[in-house]
């Protein structure tokens, strides 16, 4: 049985604002604390570098066979419906041996949602 | 001392998809059974209705003095750097009676933060 080599990609929408992209880096960081063995990317779908076939196929190119993308957006509208998994399918069709999950909205979560539901709470005061 | 009546408003930013607005209005219920005693509305930047600015009218005309706006964003891009300010500063200036804040985006909460890495680590099964 080949091993298995695992990644979890971040997909974000990107931003021109540099600033933009500050709490998806530290989403990153503090997730990739968390899984020692897994390596854990940022990638984007606009306007900001790296881009997710880009990084996946240099994941690919590091032994990577096994990847997990997490879409960091708060809805499911047409960047997910329509544009990932478009992305998705040109992926598998250039990497046959890769296994490509793709998670839902991290929007849609109940415990960001409640997580969510705390601050807006909080924040009157 | 006039009494305070004080509204809780969700700032999003809309999409062409329906079905994007799904867990902005599940927060907008979590948040408002949790705050009895605060109007909680739903807004949007463009694409969808009610807009910030005449949600805010609607809502001073039921006689509210007090509102915090919370953007449903996951980062501090254009349209929290530069066109929520020029929204908040139109707001001010057509009611002038109105405390009128404005809280730091959603995404960048060290709770929400945290719940997303829940998320992303649950999300490799």
């Amino acid at each position: 049985m080949p091993s298995t080599t695992r990644a979890l990609v971040l997909f974000a929408h990107g931003a021109r604002a540099a600033s933009w992209a500050a709490p998806f880096e530290r989403l990153r960081e503090q997730t990739a604390a968390r899984l020692p063995d897994v390596r854990v990317r940022l990638t984007f779908l606009e306007l900001m570098e790296p881009r997710l076939p880009q990084a996946v196929a240099a994941l690919v190119e590091e032994g990577v066979n096994d990847i997990t993308v997490v879409p960091v957006f708060l809805g499911q509208g047409g960047h997910l419906l329509r544009d990932l998994p478009l992305l998705a399918d040109g992926i598998r069709a250039a990497h046959p041996g890769l296994r490509l999950q793709v998670a839902g909205a991290i929007g849609e979560d109940p415990g960001v949602q409640a997580a969510m539901s705390d601050y807006c709470v909080r924040a009157l005061g």
